[in-house]
């Protein structure tokens, strides 16, 4: 399957993140990257690492102008405070929830950071911006091909997108390539895009984004937010609202589901997009289902990776598959690269 | 003048907090509160430390219900999840800004701590409900205090409260000690009491307690939230909603202020509470308006204490005040005495 893969990605490399209070080795690490474009290369598909195009216009339409700026320029803002701070991770300390303002931004840094964030477990480097608007210009270059004829195509971002929402960073994501995805192929002439987020945790950025728009569909399999991240929305009763009634569906999933029970509720998303005569797919292929996943309870085995594949290309749609999470880096590439090859096995090329 | 301190305050003893993404040891310490317990004694104010009635059904009438559960029952909770935890603090992680939901309870412990706080710098420990408390019943005491014809009482609590809001922790704050005075002396008849916080930092848990009320005048001199703690509420801006229109004050003031300047906005504070009749007055009395506070950056020195002390006893009101914040701890006694002998000087006895 043609392939996007922006090497750019290596460019956010934080040391550490705060799991659960303790401040761990980050599990989000170029290596995972590096492991599909392996995995990838070695299962011969094609892959383009240059000459995307600049997405910039479409992120405007899926976040807010304010979190884009501070976004591009939070780095350098960081080290306008301190030099010394070139050798030290930012992290947010305080978050405006209920009665709290979040329209005025204030200009001490680390409050910015927590205005524009859910958690404290998304650490900004010095190439946070530089990677994940590089994976937004893969995702572009990705709707492009499809407009261009191809059947589908993977984008191999990193850091992950799903949980990014209109203006805010969280689990590990700054920007949703999956959200500029979707409004790229709306851009093309898809009157309905489908966005089925299969990672692990549910995608409440996408969800947030386009939460009130009908003309994207939104649909998720994920861990129950009652037990897992992030925690806060993932619900089954999140249907939509205003003209987006309707037009999100969540199917939150026990920690323990096999796979049998998986593939049920893929099913329901399946008939759902069918139903809404969605024209085109993104995929937020988040490969975090695997049983070998250290962060994660579902209990996909490879060949699962390649039903999984099989049974979208089944759906007959242009199809775009954009990388979200997955921390067994040793078997993401091979997991990636299962789910493309069961889809070209079904005749999804 | 009488004064009200509970031992149980020392309960309350997390060893570290987080202050802006590094783990240091706790600023808000059991050694703040023995300070000013010596001071008063030396000082030879009146002590009582034991026979406080219970608070339990004014906190409900100022948190919520379900905050008021999980915060009584959190300590247990998190030994349940494992007994090793009695030797950890737990931390949140994730917390339910835009778009992300409030309204639902998760069963995972660290995400409900995240549901019901707004940052992580508020150290739950085995004895912090019962601290808190505790606090609050000091200060239900005080109020009776004055019911029962004092001029005034002092509530020397710890962990300070005014950061504490309808259902959220934070800033060293779990229950709200001063809002509990607030609406004891509303039970007793007074038709409109004023709570004055002059805290550094702004009192954003008590102003959202009483922001759509007009029995409550809420009023804040502090460090300007655009750079300092708890950044996303103080601003001038603010002025109460619905019903509480015009019964809300703030004065936030830049880093650096010197002393007159802190005392021209008292007067603009004085001279609303007074047009609005408030017939009782809470203080939520931080200290860390000091010159040596490590934390905060205004210059009042302890001969300003005393000045503050004279120009509230001016005001000819029952007044109750309330320990907030102080981190000079060895000053911290001497600058609470000062404002309280700079009350009585003025024939606030
Ligand atoms: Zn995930
Ligand atoms: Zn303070």
């Amino acid at each position: 399957m043609l392939s996007f893969f922006s090497l750019t990605h290596a460019e956010h490399a934080p040391s550490h993140e705060f799991f659960r209070g303790q401040l761990v080795p980050c599990h989000e690490t170029p290596a995972r990257a590096e492991q599909v474009h392996q995995a990838l290369q070695a299962a011969g598909h094609r892959i383009e690492t240059t000459g995307f195009p600049d997405s910039r216009a479409l992120l405007g339409q899926v976040h807010a102008e304010r979190y884009l700026r501070f976004l591009q320029g939070a780095w350098a803002d960081w080290l306008a405070r301190d030099p010394a701070n070139a050798a030290r991770q930012p992290w947010p300390s305080t978050w405006p929830v209920r009665t709290l303002r979040s329209d005025l931004e204030p200009r001490e840094f680390s409050a910015r950071l927590g205005l524009y964030s859910f958690d404290n477990g998304t650490p900004l480097s010095a190439g946070s911006w530089a990677a994940a608007k590089a994976g937004c210009d893969a995702a572009l270059a990705g709707a492009q091909a499809l407009a261009g004829g191809a059947r589908a195509a993977f984008v191999a971002s990193r850091p992950p997108g799903h949980h990014a929402g209109p203006d805010f960073m969280g689990g590990y994501c700054f920007l949703n390539q999956a959200a500029v995805a979707a409004q790229a192929l709306r851009a093309q002439g898809h009157a309905r895009v489908a966005v089925l987020d299969v990672d692990y945790h549910h995608g409440n950025g996408t969800q947030a984004i386009f939460y009130a728009r009908s003309d994207v569909f939104f649909a998720s399999l994920h861990g129950d937010p009652s037990t897992e991240y992030p925690f806060f929305l993932g619900h089954a009763d999140e249907e939509g609202e205003g003209e987006g009634r309707g037009f999100n569906l969540n199917l939150p999933l026990p920690a323990g589901t096999p796979a049998e029970r998986w593939f049920a509720a893929l099913e329901q998303a399946c008939a759902r997009l069918q139903a809404l005569n969605a024209s085109a797919l993104v995929v937020s292929l988040g490969l975090d289902t695997f049983e070998g996943d250290p962060i994660s309870k579902f209990k996909l085995a490879r060949a699962d990776f390649g039903r999984l594949g099989a049974r979208l290309a089944g759906l007959g749609l242009p199809t775009l598959f954009v990388l979200e999470g997955g921390y067994a880096t040793a078997d993401l590439g091979l997991n990636a690269v299962a789910v493309l090859d069961g889809f070209e096995r079904e005749g999804g090329r």
